[in-house]
């Protein structure tokens, strides 16, 4: 497949949270910046796709995120502007960069966010439902129309607060998409391929775990992988890593138009490439500046680094 | 290259400590067990190359231990017998298997340990200085003559009361091997490429990280090499593990006769998948039943749970 830029391919539709971030790193501060779930997948989906995106936003949501994601070829059908104030989200990370700080966490318009499928999106063949509420996201898979491909992430706070849900939607879903400790935690399993083997258990067809640094294994009935992360020397905020890696995943997926084995371990590549940049700069910045030769380029370096010869 | 079960190639020279180990873990509880650096990297050495150990046992050390070191092939006649109780460490592990807790280490007869080299040991051209005081591995380096390859291993305990000492070791061998708390211990750098880059500046041609689940990385100067964990539901005992893979690696460098990057990228996978079955089991009994074929079919394995066609 190669990138010319064009998003060809199955629509995908990402549901999720568009926020206002301000993050604080090692490496600089900045405040009311574009961010959430979804504008980091739909984003990050839109390089291999046409991408669709479900969210909402308050009234003091500035018009220049709105064109950012326009302008990325983002269809905003979907995004509702309600009386209130954007879903806010303030951490910091100190050195270690694999552990955020939340200082708050403003809902605001979030809270009382249903999300509404327009007519035309309702036959998306392949869909991700960011980290919501899992009665949201049972809420989309009610609306949508037999979708060839449906991801899902979750967190620790519906892990904890509304575990049934969560299972609920991981029986109606192909890909869970989980970070190492979520997965241990939802299972009470230590050994992480024990874990990984036990969510396939609640019905999807893969897991994939995301381990930061360490890059994201795959475990479905019949195989295994295993992604390198990508060696990065300075990484100035690893907010979004985990979304633009499900975009980058499911993007491809809908572009390759193959969900098989061989398909979803190019689309984890394709996801930790998208996640590697988006680290390099703050909010989508680096991702908005991002040119289909950088993926490519990104693509093969990683086939490099894994690569070895027969014993 | 074939593994028939004949040691082929160079020797390897392992020099490190031989210990009597109690452990206990989720899955049982042995006492006075073969273990120690040195035990565990002569023999994953041995399925690859003749390997020679340096070491001292104290009078309490059984024959049979002894035994099951020859019986592998593994020469001996650096094995130093001393009046006094052979080195103990005694630890646990809770259900986190990364983290090891000591209870007590008695170092007896290792105290006193000066690793005189043999005459007919003095030619190695693979050496492994496992895990011991630094001013010892310098010694050793000191009586060698121009080996082909030497590796070193260290500690945090080194790190921290010896780093002038390990600094001096470092700048002498071609690999150095560190887990990545280490890593980031003695650069100071929390990122792992950072650090492990800064490691290089110190003068060995290549830093080897060791991530326990995690698999490892390489990186020289030229290159950048990302092994997984090999996946493994149960894990009994990690004692070991780490100088395990050391023992893999170089014997198979030894044995393989090359050490550019083509060579080093094998020989890491060597080290994981030698490193993997020793964690099967506890003290050395894993390794001790390997065969050539299960060892093959392991290495083939991580080409499969790595590979991923072109974008």
């Amino acid at each position: 497949m190669s990138l010319n830029g064009e998003a060809t391919g199955d629509p995908v539709l990402v549901v999720g949270s568009v926020a206002l971030d301000s993050v604080r790193t090692p490496f600089g501060e900045v405040a009311g910046v574009l961010g959430g779930a979804a504008s980091y997948a739909s984003v990050a989906a839109s390089f291999f796709a046409p991408a669709r995106m479900v969210a909402v936003v308050g009234m003091d949501f500035p018009e220049a995120h709105v064109a950012r994601l326009a302008d990325r070829g983002v269809d905003l059908a979907g995004l509702q502007h309600s009386s209130g104030r954007t879903f806010r989200w303030s951490g910091y990370y100190e050195y270690d960069m694999n552990q955020a700080h939340t200082i708050s966490t403003e809902p605001n318009v979030f809270e009382t966010f249903r999300p509404e499928l327009p007519q035309e999106y309702r036959n998306s063949p392949c869909v991700f439902l960011a980290n919501i509420d899992p009665a949201l996201q049972l809420y989309v898979l009610d609306q949508v129309r037999r979708p060839r491909l449906v991801a899902c992430d979750t967190m620790n706070y519906w892990i904890e607060s509304a575990r049934e849900k969560v299972l609920e939607v991981l029986a109606r879903v192909d890909v869970a998409l989980m970070n190492d400790a979520e997965v241990r935690q939802l299972t009470g399993e230590v050994n992480l391929i024990a874990a990984a083997r036990r969510v396939l258990d609640y019905g999807p067809g893969a897991v994939i775990v995301k381990k930061g640094e360490h890059g994201a294994v795959m475990l479905s009935r019949e195989s295994y992988f295993a992604a390198p992360g990508y060696p990065l020397e300075e990484v100035r905020d690893p907010t979004g890593a985990g979304d633009t890696f499900a975009g980058g995943l499911i993007g491809y997926l809908a572009r390759c138009e193959q969900s098989d084995d061989a398909g979803m371990r190019r689309a984890i590549i394709c996801g930790s490439v998208m996640a590697s940049f988006t680290v390099e700069d703050f909010s989508l910045n680096r991702l908005l500046r991002l040119s289909a030769e950088e993926i490519a380029e990104r693509y093969h370096e990683i086939s490099r680094i894994t690569h070895f010869e027969g014993m």
